[in-house]
């Protein structure tokens, strides 16, 4: 089984789940020791959750099959280049390989906003289309620094 | 009940749940016409879940209460700026608007890895330290043009 063998897997999870159209068209798959050990695919509109994509999926059902966060030692096979969300979720559980099959341009053909935001991502936070304005700096700080004062803290 | 008001809340939740030092010190809240809606701490270590962020939560939670996968019309308080993930997560859930209180820079201070990513997601594929390869583009491809053939396809 090499790359290609996982790879199609998650295609083919993309092709099964999104054939009723309550699914987007993409596809996950989690390997560890040559073993699939987390599956997903797009669940945004079947399970009324925007965070519901194949590789959020994946990785949270891999993370309760280990009972690990962390996937460090596996390789994340995805049927499209995963969006800014996955990506960023793909580091915070530090999985260290990504197989991917599609792009985000051809995810922008067929009607995605991946394209979109991660140019959004790039610009600095006044220029985004998100309003954003910070407050409470100070209150919101102090809350770190309890963080590092507690001694039963597990950093993650 | 003004910005303030609902930032508090959050930063409130990042403080009572990070208190047993099990869960990191975030806290988000999602209002609509002025009520909360959805609620969320972080839950990465608690709940083996590397994408349990607070904001995460925060939008799952909202998106079920109003059984609706758009969240547009409604305000994210974070205790911190979002991190990339969560950060696409309320693009892909329509949120139009912000409030934070702490930032990345004080978040990489505490430990978090919120800026280390950023600055990941802002360079090309190939200059990242995730290892990422592209293979069955072709493959890949043909599931969207399937998707968007689909005349019963649900777009999000």
């Amino acid at each position: 089984m090499n790359h290609e063998f996982f790879l199609r897997r998650a295609i083919n999870l993309a092709k099964q789940y999104s054939k009723s159209g309550k699914n987007g068209p993409f596809g996950a798959v989690i390997v560890q020791n040559k073993q699939i050990i987390g599956e997903g695919w797009n669940q945004v509109v079947s399970r009324t959750d925007p965070t519901a994509h194949a590789e959020i999926m994946a990785i949270r059902q891999a993370c309760q099959n280990i009972n690990s966060h962390d996937l460090k030692n596996s390789v994340i096979y995805s049927s499209c280049e995963p969006c800014p969300m996955c990506l960023a979720a793909i580091y915070w559980a530090h999985i260290p390989q990504l197989i991917y099959a599609s792009d985000k341009k051809a995810a922008q053909k067929a009607g995605f906003d991946d394209d979109f935001i991660y140019q959004q991502i790039a610009l600095s936070i006044t220029q985004r289309q998100l309003a954003s304005q910070q407050l409470l700096a100070t209150e919101g700080i102090a809350v770190f620094q309890t963080w590092l004062d507690n001694p039963q803290r597990l950093p993650y």
